[in-house]
């Protein structure tokens, strides 16, 4: 145990913040040994400050740790996954960077800064060269690194094997996102019970954007983004976790169907490569039922950190269009930034 | 009482026949005479032979009326109103027409047929001018007259005042369909409790093909379809009633957002000039709050006959992107083939 | 218009304050001219303060109309509709009471106070008699009378008729109860999705203490509470608007199934008699299908006032067993009020 | 693997057939070497003929594995665990006990059958004895053993440490049951969504008789039900998996809130001391959050198989009030008679 890497999570008492710790149970490198989250939690044990709401317990060292103010007062550990909603992060997770932490996080607030990588380890791995070239690490040895939101990120791992190989030009993607993504409470009930939300504050230029960065290149100083455009329409409905797209795309190069679902399958990357402990073993995974993926039934492939794609048929405006389905919670937010935070240890980033 | 239209339902057990009833009760130009349903139910009384799903009461005078078989006997009157499956409309709708009767259809049987009008009245009208070159109509006096799929209906709506001001030539739209429209027992809990299905036999090409029909123009002996693309996406959601769908759509002439606003707000046609009884007030409805239109809270506006839009915005790719909503089962089936029957008398059919 | 007496409501933004909106526009009787919130709502449109949730459109004119502060500053009518959560009740309430107010309130504040009646007009209408025992009337004419919880108020239409004709003894119900009776935004969509909550703070004790006030006997100076008992199990459930009881109740004098339903169906009351404008015609509705009630389909029946009972059977240990429904909002809240207060103003409290 | 102990499994195809199936992967004692399903499904591979619902895959060598008909033809193992409708059980089970296999049952047909046991290992693990009595085994080495109802396991696993220490003499429960227990296609959603269904047909008869039948004692030739009465409200909500129940009992012997608790908590019994593979390690756990168990939640607690009690406090006509949730289609279908396998080899009947 000794030999574990100490981690800390900012917003551990929330929902990203719990499935953190519920990922980093018995993770092989990782072990969480510092809690923050607001003042309000602030010196209570982490079982009476969280309302847990997952469907495992809260793992029992943990349940007994007290949480800490968010504040980098030397107690925390380098390496801290954070959770925090936009708002907070934009003060706190610069503050942390600033003391020397590696500070890994799901959160927008920097996503699109230029020096900031965001990064799926499966599509952009070298995006985390950015890193040296933060303030944060050439003063103190900190800095920090983002993972998309949860709704850009399956969208991205089925872009990304086609990009390569045949260019993606275009893409109209429509969105069904679970609850969850909301964190808690969230959305209310009497919303979202009969009902679809068409509408998702600040969701849609996320999705855009984001994708164009994830998919671009490193050039001197930043990233210049991929060029392909995308078009979201993002709407709320009633599922507690998974997120669905129904997706158009325009290629570059021709592609038969075969080609696509083979380029799907065969998708093996860094993450892959490096054995690191949360990689799923197929990155995306194309179902030929007629009527997958589900939330329901494909959220937790590959534990929750695969992309389900299917139904891939002709459009009749762009090239094809398909469906992708993954875990809002796991791949979107919170396996996403721990996959995040293995690949800086391979990469030496932690040392 | 007696100088009212007497009218058949076919199909009157199910989901859409159960709608027939209720919106026919007190219709100031048409009274149920007639129901029939499969042999199952037939020779029962309708309060037995019909599981009833809506949340007003049966009207007490159809519970009380036998169910008869689905074969034109000469005692159902000429107007029939028809709610059947696919399947069972191929053989039983012919034989109706050919004996005479007025078919006034919710199936999908015969939409796409080349003399058959598909119709949704405040868009093309002037289509049931086909209804004379129908060989029935030439033998018999009996026809045939369809309305659109529910999922095309609001979609076409909210297109059609774009496409006479701007011209629309393309147009992506992924849906959100209600379990009613489905029908009964339709979709099981178990597959979309916390889900969605991806996936609704046979809905996509109905969509596209019926758009273009729908925004078409009479040529000689038939419909010119509309030179306008769309690329459908179409998914199921846990939600009781009401269509919602995410469109983006290019134009022919470019359109400010406030003149796209006003087309539809002022859209007003040949329903609402005749004052038929079930046309709403305003076809399409621009709500310009940031979160609807929602299935919960818009479905029922204009009673269920009016689409609501909302959110309009720029499209990266295309011109605009919008939200759709539909009452399903009302303006999406039975509503719209009794607004169809109003036409159908107003324009001297069913003398 | 102007022979209409006005009123005003306190709480105007919540889902209660909402519904006394709806059901006040058009009512005969009382004309809404005032509206209150809480400070963050004072001075602002209603339409922009409120976050509307219904159906059916906000009013034109009470979307336009100013909230107020909640304090009785003289601008605010005789009669008030009061739909505050009950830590605020408990302030603002006496105040209006003592600056010489008619509150009729929905909050559980003050309802088991000696000198407050807890009223529903068809059960016990002859207690707003405590009123003259209330300082308030003395010293200014203001006064308070309150409805049940939403939840006893259902339990308690169908245990009048019984009770009066049979007696009731012992009464075990558990409920499963809407979402909507937890306001808004209440609870949340994680909570609740695919989940039932065991569990709503104070509502077991309300129900059953409720329930013997209601059931009582005006003796001098307060109520005797009727000589039943109760024990509730209180559960939350995926509903939007409804809430279900399973009960099982021990009589004094045995009954037969047959004198049971037509206690139920005959149980004519003083707002029947009085021609109260929201009395349902028939308070207490048996359906004799196997599986009714049920929230979706039955709620709405005597536009929301009727209980509405079903499944009339034996009970292994008690009597008989049987379920009931009423709607939470209206005949459990803003519905049960406004019925109040034309049975104020018809014994002639309001002059 | 070839010292397995193979089993065969009839009603393959449906909902509970489908979690044997899931249950049986990797079972340390007993492997799937034989599948049976209706006439329509009989010849396909299990793939194509089942619907498959469940969140993990089908496990590759049994997606291969050809359907047979249910006929006992030879081909079959010893053991069979029969997942088929009570109509279905009634003819084909009796046809393989005589044909010499052992017949787990989780079909209510022959529950209540003087010779049949019916079995949950924690309570009554000697009721097997019955076997000797059946004509079968005596015949031919075959019989029968069943589970009881999804809806009674959880509250007689509940009330069986209680009966043991204090008496129980009164029960009153209402359910609030998943659709799952409805099996597949089961529950049309458009019954349940927004909804509840106060009515599951036959299931109230069930639980109280299967509940005293369960508590009994052995006497000379069969079971002498336990001398207590239960009264069950029976509902199904929208959950898809894991029963709700809220229960009042009344005891023998007067008890103490801890001492239910610790009777609950320390609840081990011989599955526990055989070490059964599917034994919970606790099979009743007591928690004391004041809003649980819920079944989102909990129903996964000891792998499904543990029934979860919460909020124990007096009940004011009976001694006192808790909730129980169990899973209906783990402990309470198919691991309930995968536990009842395991108990019928370690007893040494499937020799």
């Amino acid at each position: 145990m000794s030999s574990k890497i100490p981690v800390g999570i900012l917003g551990a008492t929330g929902t990203v913040g719990q499935r953190f710790i519920q990922l980093l149970e018995n993770h092989p490198w990782f072990q969480v040994q510092w809690l923050a989250a607001s003042d309000r939690s602030a010196g209570k044990a982490y079982a009476e400050a969280a309302k847990w709401n997952l469907t495992t317990p809260v793992p029992a060292k943990v349940a007994a740790m007290q949480v800490s103010a968010a504040v980098p007062d030397g107690r925390a550990p380098k390496l801290i996954f954070a959770a925090l909603d936009s708002q907070a992060a934009k003060e706190i997770e610069p503050a942390f960077a600033a003391a020397g932490h590696a500070v890994v996080s799901n959160s927008s607030a920097f996503r699109m800064a230029e020096d900031v990588p965001l990064v799926i380890p499966e599509v952009n791995g070298d995006h985390t060269e950015l890193i040296k070239t933060q303030k944060w690490y050439k003063d103190s040895g900190g800095f920090m690194v983002t993972n998309p939101n949860c709704s850009a990120i399956g969208l991205v791992m089925a872009l990304a094997p086609l990009h390569r190989r045949f260019g993606v030009e275009k893409v109209f993607v429509a969105t069904m996102q679970a609850v969850s993504g909301a964190g808690y409470p969230g959305v209310p009930s009497l919303d979202i019970l009969g009902n679809v939300i068409p509408y998702i504050s600040g969701e849609e230029p996320k999705m855009e954007a984001e994708t164009q960065k994830l998919l671009g290149s490193l050039n001197g100083s930043g990233v210049a983004p991929a060029d392909l455009v995308v078009s979201a329409h993002c709407n709320r409905v009633a599922v507690e976790d998974g997120h669905t797209e129904s997706v158009s795309l325009q290629l570059h190069q021709p592609a038969q169907a075969e080609e696509i679902i083979s380029a799907w399958n065969e998708f093996r990357c860094l993450p892959q490569k490096l054995n690191l402990p949360s990689a799923p073993e197929q990155p995306v995974i194309y179902d030929r039922a007629p009527d997958r993926p589900q939330p329901r039934l494909d959220r937790d492939r590959g534990r929750g950190m695969s992309a389900v794609v299917g139904r891939l048929r002709p459009c009749s405006i762009f090239d094809w269009k398909f469906t992708v389905l993954s875990h809002n919670t796991i791949r979107g937010a919170a396996g996403a930034a721990i996959l995040n935070g293995e690949l800086l240890r391979a990469q030496g980033y932690l040392n």
